[in-house]
């Protein structure tokens, strides 16, 4: 493709993305999905206007990673410890139950390949922090006693997923379910979760030092988009996805992050503000092109949607993915009130559930059907919560605590 | 070539730019000339661990554009204006001098082809604003009188070798000179530069009005960047270089930008610096990869430094590149230590030489001897005149007018 024409298609991914955004952030629905809808409005499902080439895949790839280096940069590990063991019970049982029920309903019920059953319930086990962040924040409940719940379980349900994605991902490499690789990979992980934040902190700092006497501009752009670009390759290399390696780096250069064997590095207040500052124009110019991508590579054409399949599917699907994350809070003990927050909470799957999608699919184990209903389940369970969250809170306000 | 690897090159790229920048940062050079080098030692002249890949030429071109971008940000048209006609009588000497003498040495006395004696010539013309903006900016003259001429003359001198560039690259795509052609690419030259700036800014405006109302963030990265790009194919569309778009879409940019007739549309400061602010971690972490591969595509290797050619080449054309930007200052009426500051501060051709070369190498144009000799001369004039800037300054400190 010519570089002109590659310039006039990003310039038309960039600004559908933005314009479905902003559409979407107006009808109360996460902007992520208004720049989903923009890469099936451009891509073979409407118009065809523009194709997924080479190139522009690398660079959603290349956003996918920035936004997972983003989601680690705003994970406050503190906080998941002072929640306790209640967002453990809530971030487990919204792991397992959606992904034994949506692999058992899709190998039994739908004889659908193991592979590609273990997939499926991958995909439901998401919760995404950036959404679940918003919604509270925007009703002011982001430093009330269920948020801190909330927010410590979809940390987990993070590190619980990716650590599935990495091990999904391994199957799908070696074409089949080897449990000695599988453990392997599991070991590499475990130490690269151990070792690369060690690591990344300590290049961080290396970073820093040099700021303090560089004399040429430019240096945090270049430097920590350097690093996760590294320990993207590094997650590569060990077996795992490449996002893995800018969640690494991310959770590494958070303002709070320990060091194991109880040790502390704080990063300093104002160089965490700098990294971010400096880092967020870039990670907002490059992860609209991976939603609008995930939109791209639908074809919503070559879908039987008179077959009674696909609703059957994604509606079963939704209901595992809405129940499943909810049954944790049955287990802790809290008011009615507060378990339907925490409960509701938990259910947008979001990007996070796009990125294990788009992987079923590029490794070609989701068709097109499988991959249709999990987008239109993941699209459900992303819109309707913060409408119910909004409900609960206007009808319970003085029930939460702060 | 895999994402893995890609990830990897990338980072090697940017450390090596980072690090090398440093050093010439150091040694008192601009950081310019360190990101070449960069690319020299990872390129085929030393080690050859990194190749010239479309992808990692797409993002250099991106590269290219926004630091024109910015250059174009910065040009401030009112300061043009005060400095008055000196500064006209030093950009047109400085341009029409080293244009001519270039291209008479290399035509006759080494009897270079035309075409390729024009690019040589004009190359020679170029002026970093960049440079020379940092250089006085440190000796505390940005501010002085001589500041203002020389800023104002590097301003005239980069557009009106932005319109030679373009004049050559239609040649270069056309196969030969053809003045018909010539002429409807200077009048679309003009007119583009007439009429880009305007719907630029009128876009800005778009972009400012919705931003007050937007849902969410990230506005202005992707936005500054799709009009940047925008403006690049328009650029193309009408037989220019793709960078005379970013630089069109800068002036629109700039603090204080007149529409034609004398009407006025003064970006309010705010958004400017937001623009700015936002815009320079995206451009920092673009432009080195551009400096880096103009040293991956030069291979030492291939020239015969034994040959007395490529010497002889290389400084008569140092010659013409240094006293064909200080014969402007001899018409014009100043104290002889300030027309010697004013000379000098002309002389470095910094990144706009080395996008001149890179697009006569890129169009077939230079030979790999032209090429590296070019390159020479680009290196000595960007790296020298600091030094003879700074003796002026100390020995002549008060001869000054600030």
């Amino acid at each position: 493709m010519e570089t002109h024409i590659f310039f006039l298609h990003l310039v038309i991914i960039l600004i559908a993305a933005r314009v479905f955004g902003e559409i979407a952030a107006r009808l109360t629905a996460p902007p992520v999905i208004g720049e989903l809808f923009a890469g099936i409005v451009l891509g073979p499902s409407l118009f065809g206007w523009v194709e997924p080439t080479d190139i522009i895949k690398l660079l959603a790839e290349i956003g996918i990673i920035l936004l997972l280096f983003k989601v680690g940069l705003e994970t406050d590990i503190k906080r998941l410890a002072t929640a306790g063991c209640k967002c453990g019970i809530v971030a487990i049982t919204g792991f397992t139950a959606p992904l034994v029920l949506g692999f058992s309903i899709s190998f039994w019920l739908f004889s659908i390949p193991m592979l590609e059953s273990l997939f499926i319930g991958g995909t439901l086990t998401a919760t995404s922090i950036g959404i679940t962040v918003r919604v509270l924040g925007d009703l002011n409940l982001g430093n009330s006693h269920e948020g801190d719940i909330v927010l410590g379980a979809a940390v987990l349900d993070d590190i619980l997923g990716v650590m599935l994605l990495a091990l999904l991902y391994e199957f799908s490499i070696g074409g089949g379910i080897n449990w000695l690789n599988a453990g392997k990979v599991l070991l590499f992980i475990v130490a690269f979760f151990i070792l690369a934040p060690v690591l990344a902190k300590l290049m961080s700092l290396i970073i820093k030092r040099i700021e303090n006497f560089s004399e040429t501009s430019g240096l945090i752009p270049t430097m920590i988009v350097s690093l996760v670009l590294l320990f993207a390759w590094l997650a590569h290399i060990i077996g795992a996805p490449e996002l893995l390696g800018g969640f690494a780096a991310g959770l590494a250069l958070s303002r709070r992050f320990f060091l194991p064997l109880g040790a502390t590095l704080r990063t300093d207040a104002k160089f965490a503000l700098n990294i971010k500052r400096q880092m967020s124009p870039i990670i907002s110019l490059f992860t609209p092109i991976f939603f609008v991508l995930v939109g791209l590579s639908i074809n919503l054409r070559e879908i039987d949607w008179s077959s009674a399949y696909i609703w059957l599917f994604s509606l079963t699907l939704f209901t595992v993915a809405v129940f499943g994350k909810m049954l944790g809070v049955i287990f802790i003990r809290e008011s009615g009130a507060s378990r339907a927050l925490v409960g509701m909470s938990m259910i947008p799957r979001g990007e996070v559930g796009l990125v294990f999608a788009e992987l079923g699919k590029l490794s070609g184990f989701f068709n097109n059907e499988t991959h249709a209903g999990l987008i239109i389940v993941i699209i459900l369970t992303t819109i309707l919560p913060p409408f119910g969250i909004k409900w609960i809170q206007k009808h319970y306000q003085y029930a939460f605590r702060k």
